[in-house]
């Protein structure tokens, strides 16, 4: 039996992880083995690539920054999620492979081909069942994310980049709108993790509906 | 005026490191302006890539392994090579392009189109004028490795492997006569040097000849 792969995409401080939590307790609750992960990291080696994206110093270009998270990506993909949802999980990723389309194909202007091409090799294919992205305007978001503290790289891009990542998302949304739920994350917590939950169990490959 | 790449190649343990630093004493001494570098690393981004990838505690899948080579190589064509090159010099390289395609495709047995593709977006289509191959048994380039010290990651690959990389040096050479120098690396130096040193005195591209 195959498993079910749910990923949380959307701009820092919309609240992925807060609900990627709430979702994880409840498919705990429900007695459902389930693998948490995050994207760039997840593996030994995406730890490491995930210290030298966000670290704040270094200049990266739009194409190694690419590479970098696809490494990450095949890494994950190949001995993380892979073998969860051949194990009949459940895999909950924070991020995955839309965001390096929209950060680094509509937010950096890289070709949509090569990083499309690029990210078949690196995932095999494999795709989300669901994916829910958590819309909200960048001026909120980074605005959430500087009271959390200092700011990674990503955040200090400026907010022209952030309205073309939301762009981007919206985008992507629309083409696979069987696998994306766009909720708007000003929403309270709560109708959030009800919204997901909904649709978690109404997901064709869920295991919890088996 | 556009200026001269020259890339080494070859096993570890082959000499790439001495042949480089004399043919680069010999530009020197000649009086042309001269920015040599090194795969992975030659940027910020590119050594902290390297220490990743030559990580001996590290797994890494063929597939990442390659992605975190083209990142370094990505970040150094658009900040090292080609601006050098641009400003007429002459840019020598400690392993390039040719060292993906034959130690992930040939060793390690990624997809030979795919291991294209990527390098002629990463690269831009910036190949060498001229490359140097050190060709050299493996079992012998082995044996030099190991007397230098502790192995690295790559060194502790099987005997099987190193032969696939051999081969796969060999066959791009042959695929590409014009741009290959390939040489017995058993030579002794003072032969070596002799010949590469003729080989860029007559590169079509030389600044040297100019």
């Amino acid at each position: 039996m195959s498993g079910l792969f749910v990923t949380f995409e959307g701009p820092e401080g919309a609240g992925k992880s807060t609900q990627l939590a709430r979702l994880v307790e409840r498919l705990w609750a429900d007695g459902l083995a389930c693998t948490v992960t995050r994207e760039p990291g997840g593996t030994e080696l995406g730890s490491r690539v995930r210290e030298v994206l966000l670290d704040p110093s270094l200049t990266i270009d739009p194409l190694p920054e690419f590479l970098l998270y696809s490494a990450s990506r095949a890494q994950l993909v190949a001995n993380v999620i892979r073998p969860a949802l051949d194990r009949g999980e459940v895999v909950v990723c924070d991020r995955y492979a839309d965001s390096s389309l929209v950060y680094q194909g509509a937010g950096r202007g890289l070709d949509a081909r090569l990083l499309t091409d690029i990210t078949r090799a690196v995932t095999g294919g494999q795709m989300p069942d669901l994916t829910v992205l958590l819309d909200l305007d960048p001026v909120i978001g980074l605005e959430r994310a500087a009271r959390r503290g200092q700011p990674d790289r990503l955040e200090q891009a400026d907010l022209a980049f952030h309205r073309r990542v939301r762009e981007g998302f919206l985008v992507l949304a629309g083409l696979n709108p069987s696998r994306f739920l766009v909720l708007d994350a000003i929403l309270a917590p709560e109708v959030l993790e009800e919204r997901i939950w909904h649709a978690v169990q109404s997901c064709p490959h869920s295991s919890s509906t088996s």
